[in-house]
């Protein structure tokens, strides 16, 4: 083992640079016996100056896999399959099967009258609504129907099932998991419901009828678990949101005029390893560039552009998928000069600000535009 | 002094039960003499067996008391009175001018183009809009527009001013303070604003349009103040909000469709010291009687009926004002069998629960209903 | 009543300033009818330009008030009396009974061999040791022993008993409570034993073995009530960490070397209404004057010295005990060159806090230090 | 690249289980092109049933590691290799350097006046003293000195420095870190200080002198970052706190009496991405199995017991390290009947609370004694 050992040395004070000799080889031979091993040879390899993504940033353009994903209906069977799933595969993580970081996330479609089988797992998701109609999900017999840019949780340990209306259309939807991070801190757990499906307990939409009411909150009911009890967030008050807060802000240099979905008992994120925004780009806005640890996975909701991502150009339009990948430079363009443009974002903000892991920088130079590379 | 010393004897274990003797008076005497007294003499009044209202339930009706305010344009001007108000004087607690509890109310006129010199004070207050048009208020160099049944919060330590547009009509609201706490706590500070007007600093709203938006907060701000960002509540969202709830409660059994104002920074109570709150009583309802400590102003939004306070009918219709004593019984009916009626409360609850001070009891006799006295 | 009617006139701008005439008269006995009354009456004396304590400084000397507590053993019986306890009745606040502010306090006296019988209440209470052996209370099935200036808890809604073993001595305490508070929020309520004493469940002093640990809380428990677990608070401990703490800071310009008495799980104050402190005065230290919202009660645990309190000067002694009242200006002076003196602290801080009344101001001129007046 | 595609199909209902056909395979080659892939094939790998931990239970014997250690100071120079530290290998985690999940541990060697160069990174640490005298740590300017069992922790972003003093002894001691997490997490920044080492700006040990007294805290200091003020946790009190507790607890049937290090301004974990405890085994005392999720890397602070770890049995004596990974069953032996054994445990505990990822379970059969393999 001893000729292809790994020694990362650099010539800086403060860091590790011991050469290889004989005498230490024997060493680490003798180290490796006990499970051991020298901290000098790695240790410049573990304590990087700073974060070096193994995430790639990608587009995944709708027009490209709309078709794949409408053909797994006819290749597949939901009984067979499960979910029938184009997930996107970031090159950098095709080993946890990543779109970007530790984010999961993938293309499903469903057929009207389909229901996919009720069940439940430690990861966190969510489902964004692409196109269709008649699209539900049943969380812990709570019901709630879904449209365009509409986007429903499904926390860490509630039964679920997504189904279609018998009445409805063909719906394609993106989801988004935490699958890659909770299988990393060994802590998944998987269940499928005894009954296979769910019976609802309450009025179809009750927990955003009861929750989701600005400066309001239902007398005498309490929540305390660790996702939020509004379960579904819709497009239209979203949007409207976004205008309200434009005619009042600056907006921010970076991301324009921005909103955190939030839990409304708390404030805090959505849920506790999953956050999510929406940012609309002002007509013509183009961003100034910035960077910042975590891992986010944009959605184009409205509109086209593009954004900039350690020096190369995404051009992305209406339902493309982008990532941006842990501490990698990154501004937005919103292509239109009359139309704003909106970005969903899922990202595990609320793990980085929860730990003490976050950190972000301005571009400094070149008016805070990157040179294209 | 002897004479008239006090003694609340009780004749029951583990009470005081002392009786005067000469050698006592005496031995009282001599404690006074050094600012003491014994406590056997007073335990069974200040540790009672539970708590007895100082305040006594009044109805103060609209009809009654609207040519009074309207009066006082005639009476008094703007510059001599501060403010043109008349405020609800609780016959038990005239002492200390309050309403009901620690809590002050008055009922203010402003004509169009009159604007209040700006201060700001320790105690913390709200606006409740009765009627008229073009009613605003500027707080910390934010604006906010008024219609009847908004609100508006000028929260302790904040400059405040309240005006009426040249371009609106008469407008009439109810105050709502802490002034008779704050002073209790001997803690109330007063400042009159160095130029008597604030400059307007933000886009008018802003501050509603910011933070007034179900299940998102604007990204990147943070607010750590004790009282709500928010600022201004209004009328139109709080009845929809009210509407939707209704359709997926069965409701309290005490209090009908009802849901607290938060500030949705923590969704906690408005202020530190005033919470509110806004309850529909549907066609019909009639309520069971509770009792709860804290003291709770009631405000009559919309529609007609009574509440039944300690064994006492108090009617009341829209604008009417009435008051719910700590631990008194009360029990509410919508006097319409087709509308729905809303009651806008403001109390101490903050206070209460703050402290560990709230405690409730249900009516267990009669179905729940008191009977009349 | 129109002849004494009060008006609070003041010839400031912003401030009310509306002379009597017959027809306001006759305009306010009208409101006067509707349980209603003009605010500028009364807006200056209700909205002052900063707090004006109702209570007034006071020390009570133990060398006086000790024999007139021991008399009490002779005059009352412990049945008959409840307990035997001189209470501190501030000339300012002797309608609410209290020794500042809201607080309540007196000095009890028990022989070895008696207890008091169980009882709960909405107040708050401390039981600060001064003199004897043998003390121990007994806080919902905890039993605590006690020593001089250790002190324990009896919060809000908890059964307790007070008690002195049969080998003990006499002793005496100083009891600390929010009664006037309590009963000025119209929230006590109040309850004897049904077995008038308590079994003992738990290992002596178990909850301050169990949370009173630096550092370190007891794995599996939590504690999430609204005031502390540790219960009783020992001296030997607080003045010990006194020493530690002057090792390593300036101290406060005004309080000296000075720590607060918390809550482990929170660390929060003991309780939610009453607050505790032990600060130390080095040799010779002489603290600037300040003065802050909310009521002080002092008890000198060590050393001898005064405090300069609006200008007046207070001696005191090892157990003598004074008061501070809210935005009085105060400093305090150690009377040894040589050794230090420490001053125990019962206030109502967490309620002035809680709920954003706090305020404090230092005395600027002459050197921080007060003119005798 | 379809010849060797995975494909992990079961066949349950409600998993995925699709054959291979030569279409799927063509299109799985097709969905590649576009970063893609089919869940269905992978479905299976990524919701595991339950948590199957990449780390192996590895004991650590001190007796083992330790001429190793003292020998790489003949071997390389602190100025060459950094630190002289021989880290603990977990053969499942060679890839990232951990001894077990996503926790670092070395062992490192420094001799009497040696001091490592300052510098500061995103990992936590801790450093654990097994022997040797006149170790110390500065933190940010803070100076602690450190004996065997002690432990001082030099949080994310602040600058340390370790070194013997002159008058010392050659010393030994445990470094912890999360530098596995925080690299996964694309999150770790590492910077050498411009001085190489730290002015000492305060009282030597002012932290835990400060802020390491039970149930005081000192008045007018806030602290509201991420981890403790403490910074050193000493042995002496922490066994004399076992000793406490154990008189009024009946301990865990699964961890016998343990406690847990935390941050005393918020009675939280130390740090927001690593936990500590320290548990006392009664002499004689066998725990019950159980499991949970987390990774636990355990130090004997004293005695010697062995440990059952998913069936295997690991024997250990002081300064002996070992550890459990994620969901692996485990209990406890003293393997003394009349003395007690302590176990220090880092872990990652506090990750697995903040992101609701904690579960356990306990082991039902077999009295709750697992059957060895």
């Amino acid at each position: 083992m001893s000729g292809s050992r790994e020694n990362h040395r650099e010539d800086v004070i403060g860091r590790a640079n011991v050469e290889d000799t004989p005498e230490l080889l024997a060493y680490y031979d003798e180290l490796d016996r006990h499970s051991a091993g020298a901290l000098w040879t790695v240790a410049n390899k573990i304590e990087p100056w700073q974060p070096k993504s193994q995430s790639v940033p990608v587009v995944w353009r709708y027009r490209d896999l709309r078709e794949h994903v409408l053909r797994s209906v006819q290749l597949v069977t939901p009984e067979k399959a499960g979910r029938r799933v184009i997930y996107l595969n970031n090159p950098g993580r095709t080993d946890v099967s990543a779109a970007v970081g530790w984010i999961y996330a993938g293309l499903q479609v469903m057929n009207p009258g389909e229901v996919a089988s009720a069940h439940r797992h430690s990861a966190s998701a969510i489902r964004f609504i692409m196109e269709g109609s008649g699209a539900y999900t049943v969380v812990d017999g709570h019901k709630m129907t879904l449209g365009a840019n509409d986007f429903v949780l499904t926390p860490n340990g509630t039964w679920h099932e997504h189904g279609v209306s018998a009445d409805g259309t063909t719906c394609l939807w993106q989801d988004g998991l935490d699958i890659p991070f909770v299988n990393a801190m060994e802590a998944n757990f998987y269940e499928v419901h005894p009954d296979l499906s769910q019976a609802v307990g309450y009025a179809v939409d009750d927990m955003t009828k009861t929750w989701g009411n600005a400066g309001l909150t239902p007398a005498g009911q309490r929540w305390s678990k660790g996702y939020s009890p509004m379960f579904k967030y819709e497009w239209a008050p979203t949007y409207e949101a976004l205008g309200k807060f434009a005619q009042c802000t600056d907006g921010s240099p970076f991301d324009g005029v921005m909103m955190e979905y939030v839990n409304p008992a708390t404030n805090g994120p959505v849920m506790q390893t999953l956050g999510a925004s929406m940012q609309m780009l002002r007509p013509g806005e183009h961003t100034r560039a910035h960077r910042h640890t975590g891992s986010y996975l944009y959605h184009v909701a409205k509109g086209r552009g593009h954004s900039i991502i350690n020096g190369k150009r995404f051009d992305w339009q209406e339902r493309d998928i982008f990532c941006v990948p842990s501490w990698a430079w990154h501004e937005h363009v919103n292509g239109s000069a009359s139309d704003d443009a909106c970005l969903f974002c899922l990202n595990d903000l609320p793990v980085m600000r929860a730990l003490g892991l976050y950190r972000e920088e301005a571009f400094g130079d070149n008016g805070g535009h990157q040179p294209l590379v």
